[in-house]
């Protein structure tokens, strides 16, 4: 975890006072169907849960782990120093991996919901923006070239698309994570009844891991990594369209500049891109969690522990990057800065080129062949880019063209409210009605 | 394509004949409701679908395509070979990208339901082989260190219920990448009714795209090869026991070895696992599509042309060498040599001491505090370990444990009918009643 | 391989005919040493050469080797059908690694010479442009955003630089890869005198590979393959700057477009930078074989085969594509067109504030702090953007500017020149004297 | 950084104290050249000086750039608060980017040191065990087969062979990374001379940047981290190997298990490769830096920010995990117990089936056709297989074989001095005399 790139909110997730908490639950939630089942007796759960409202000590436990080099039973020790001697029935029959993988599904799924939360805070600004430039015509760019006219609101439109496929993705993703598995050694059941695992599932908020091998099959996992890079992937595509919205020949949009801020020690009036020039580097980040988390999938046999470290590294620095990436992404947008009037004078630069396709359908329509509408207006749409001026009258002073169309028909292909009139439609369908 | 990882099925699929019936489809449906918008002739329906039938000549299109250096434009002057000037109205207001996306959806759409098959018959025959070895007793291992017994059956089960997830997952990738977009320059429908698109993607059997700028959306073709990449670690994860189970000190199980074939040419009496080796190296290769695939995503605007190569290499070549692998890991499943009676020497190679954590249990449960119980079976599994014998006859020689368990009390902590008891429960869970 | 990125001359290095030919060539070298040493008789060394001028048939090996399952036996029973019966001294005591692995030294070998003749073509165009572009002024941009002049030239040799690293790397690299291994079973040289291994290594212009277990050690290949991502992100380096420089409202520099050319089937006029953008998913595709050929590196134990399938995909692919995409670089750098006239003309298009900087230095240097500094240019600076007009005639309008600075000193800030006075030590640098 | 995973030396290259002492470094470096020059006033030298053995206040720096947004100008204004008003002149010139760059490059610098500590540390150990092991006689496998036997001694000198290659690019990526670049904004020197560059890379123990645009060229930074992957990988493999041997069925090598080392809370008898299954973790996650890292290569135009945010992640993370990989590494070699008796029993577990090799050739040497000798063998081994007993036995009661070889020749086939004759050569190869 880098501090600069880290919430609070996400960091807690991961604080080892949260996972001692969800060990701590786990097992008491165990042992009360434990008990129930006639294993364990009735005062184990009494002790159990007198450590309800404790905060385990971080330290102290990692003070027993130095000595006894395995994390469950310090954890277990230092359970004992709380509740006394009735502890020695806390964790009978279960495994470390019934509660380290079940506590990592908690806090993925944890996690999931906090990222659920930063994704709606996108997809609010996002729609936001869009209604707000529904209309703000602008020229669209394909190969990074003026093509045809679109609107502000359609960019902010596609991100919000986007954004909700990822978010019916991660919510698919969440929901497989959480799983809860105590099933004992080698996933048997044999020295654990399923009936604890449903029990604890229960109380987690989590479902029944079907089938279980000591830990939690990992493709689970790989799939949450995944959608965690499509994600990430998915605020580079807004960051990179900002980027080029704001560099200094473009200037359609801004990230916001505080009156207070400097932006380079050098250069005092530039105003640098850097929120979404960051958020290109941490989708890198991110998506570099993706690869590993698929190389874990095939564990030796019933299992290994090479998946431990991998999950160490990217469980919450993936979480962590993407929570702030979403938040920073969220703000950027709710503050970016578009410029209408630069908007405009783009869309105009070139002499109104962009509209050749709709000269070409013309003089198709009135008859010309393919091969010499594309002539006709390649001729003049050339001679507009090399010479200026404007396309519209470069036709109508183009003799082969006007035999074709009228003066006003020229002029119709130049109405720009043409491109706009489906922007309505397409919002329906991403914003429904 | 390497030859010899291709299955002509999906070969078939990324052929250039298809590639071009598919357009030709689009177009065709596009003419028809164009003709019905009134904005080209009915005639041109009429002409258009005089191409029915029609097998396009892949070598005139490419030869046209050297000439003109656009495919599109290649493939609707060739078209205008078959079906005469009419073809003149055929792609009105119509982009590449509307067909060559389109297209592109309907082939990884057929490539889906042609993975959809292979991994049904992975699944078939995972099941045929779990219910087959339910009960066939074996060693489970973690860290490759034999641990508590476990079932054959349980190994297959296993890898079916991973390979359940991923089959929903693919389902759902599919769903999502088969969209249509026919939205022109940009896509603003400015020049191609919205109605268009309706019509063409309810004709291909595809959904329509919300909203697409030119191209669709490559979050879609993104989420699509990350679920390969998962499928393909899931392979990967089958191949990885296979060769475990076969390797000369395990042999538990075998690859099929066909009478006539080979091993090395050196080493005849070798039977080496190659087919699950060659998978893990075709796992390495499908997973490999998965990052740039995600590159993809952030396309500059509203679009440009760097996907296009690399979907053109991972298009066909992560589905070419998954729907091999998939039947070849379909095969080797189906013919795998199970040597349940090597199952059962390795079981007991190790005098029992994978019985230890009852022993534990036992241990504790006679009032022995979790330390000594601990002590007692540590000292008398290293001792099985060191010199030999069996867990249970050092057991009753240790007047430590004798003290606190009796000898029937030792004895039934090694009856293995106690791990199987809910292999059963698992198999519902699984496979369902 | 996609033939539409395939250049002949990289297709021949991977094709059977070529790996058939690189067998034979190894089999026949080891056979003669074999001889020398006594193993085999010197008739076999007479019949094995006999075949010095085969074209082997490749079908009729496939033919083979669809029925005994062997490749390299496959191959010795074609040999056989050649040179006869004392056919079967050859290959005494080697394996089948020893002949695929030292021939894909041999392939690798060969791919690095050509890819470095492309990148030598590469280097050549650089320089040429850089030379020629040395001094045409342009303005710097850090973040999108103009910050002080540079010159095209500094780009062209920026790029240079990049190439003459990875051209040493792709060097050593090579060198690397080029070990020859025959070494038998396990590679414990018991069955074949490593003198055969010397003999072959040197006839192959290899060198011998110090240890191997059968296999030639995969650090390798993963090294090469590195390399090569290197290579191919610097493609993308190029490919990006260039996509910039020819957006619409940049045109600093443009693909060349030939006369005949067609843009899109919609938009003729556009001039698309398609070789670039192609450029850019090249580099994706080729950099995908990196972490696959990483993972290829643990086999396990002595070897195995899972790397076999991994190299069938990414040893022709990324060589095929990165050879194509380099001359694509070359041949679109030696033709790309540059409008100075455009540099020119964004280079001053926002009033000389690149040069606010100098402005502030000057102000320093007056005698003010650097707070009050900052502030003055920040103010002036901020003016020029908002309101147009020369930073130049704001900072002499600005009375607390002129009670430092003089009308010529302020003035001496905005001469071009300044910027240009190391160019030369830079180049001399990159170029040498 | 993972705490459990971070040595405090390679933690304390990447403290911000270390990064703010580099930056005063080359702030101080770089004025005095700058007084040399006349630029500034050499009071500046001697008041920057003045904080020569101060400790920087990080909390302070920290608390200065929450206000200004801008850590080198937060840390000038720290430094001013040490050194006075002269500090001023300091960073007269420069750009931030000169005091990051080169300070990463010095950090990296730093961090290959140690890392190259490490590596000397895993190739003493590998070299001290294979030097113990050098005829440790084992059998060899391919394919996880038995195939001919090897020595384990051979075994540590192919990861030897394989780290002193590492080694050598790890030197050179170090070499390649450490370079000096103050050369202004955008790199032009327009604002400070090439001399102050020379003089600070001198002083730092760096090479001059030969052309850099505010950034030092990220390929450079790639190929670093391309060849931490590789390393990853190196330690992989060694990792796989151990984790092989350690298995309940393979047992010729176990992790060293210090007497008081619990190791699974529910089985007290296993010793489990937890070390090296750690290793495999640590691997993948060194490894998911390289792409990234390569991904860094391609900035927008002189330079844009994104690599900033992946290298503040993988900078620290990919050399911290290395370094303790590395040691973690070399100190399971150090106490590695490889049981000699063990390797024996495997050895001869087979019948000497291992052997096959020899006999195929005596066959063949004795007149036998490759085919009569294949089928002679593989009949043999097979029995030998299948129903146990000695391969040299069921050799000699077989009348096919005894008609080609006498009762000598066979039993010659199965002396295993044979396999050990180039052990010494292969040694002299990998280690020198």
């Amino acid at each position: 975890m880098i501090p600069r790139y880290t919430r609070p909110e996400m960091a807690a997730i991961w604080a080892d006072q949260n996972k001692y908490r969800i060990w701590y639950l786990i097992e008491a939630h165990a042992t009360e169907k434990l008990a129930e089942l006639g294993v364990v007796p009735q005062s184990a759960v009494e002790a159990v849960w007198k450590a309800k409202d404790v905060e385990f000590d971080v330290d102290r436990i990692n003070e027993i782990e130095a000595e006894v080099k395995h994390d469950v039973i310090a954890f277990l020790t230092h359970l004992a120093e709380h509740v006394g001697e009735e502890s020695r029935f806390v964790h009978q029959g279960l495994t470390s991996s019934d509660v380290l993988d079940t506590c990592l599904a908690v806090q993925l799924k944890q996690s999931a919901d906090l990222l659920l939360e930063g994704m709606d805070r996108v997809l609010a600004a996002l729609k936001a923006r869009a209604e707000e430039h529904k209309y703000t015509a602008c020229i669209g760019r394909s190969h990074g070239i003026h093509a045809e006219p679109t609107t502000m609101g359609l960019k902010f439109a596609r991100f919000y698309a986007e954004f909700a496929r990822n978010r019916e993705r991660l919510v698919r993703a969440r929901d497989e994570i959480a799983t809860c598995a105590i099933s004992g050694a080698i996933g048997t059941f044999a020295n654990v009844d399923p009936a604890v695992e449903e029990h604890v599932a229960e109380q987690m908020g989590l479902t029944v891991e079907p089938i279980s091998t000591q830990v939690i099959p990992r493709d689970r996992h790989a799939n949450y990594f995944a959608v965690l890079g499509l994600i990430a992937s998915a605020i580079e595509n807004i960051a990179i369209e900002v980027r080029h919205l704001q560099r200094s020949e473009v200037r359609e949009a801004q990230e916001y500049f505080s009156p207070g801020q400097k932006g380079s020690s050098a250069m005092p009036h530039k105003r640098n891109p850097i929120l979404t020039e960051n958020l290109t580097g941490q989708a890198r980040l991110v998506r570099s969690a993706v690869v590993p988390a698929m190389e874990n999938v095939a564990l030796w046999h019933e299992r290994d522990i090479s998946h431990s470290s991998v999950e160490r590294g990217i469980g919450p620095d993936a979480n962590v990057h993407l929570d702030f990436a979403l938040h920073r992404t969220a703000g950027m947008i709710e503050k970016l800065i578009v410029h209408a009037d630069r908007c405009a004078e783009n869309l105009n630069a070139y002499g109104g080129i962009h509209n050749s396709q709709r000269v070409l359908l013309a003089l198709t329509q009135a008859g010309a062949s393919r091969e010499v509408s594309y002539r006709l207006v390649q001729r003049n749409g050339m001679k507009t880019w090399d010479e200026g001026g404007m396309l519209v009258d470069h036709l109508k002073a183009d003799a082969e063209v006007t035999a074709l169309l009228s003066n006003e028909q020229i002029e119709a292909c130049f109405d720009e409210a043409y491109h706009m009139k489906h922007v309505d439609t397409i919002f329906r369908r991403v914003f429904g009605e």
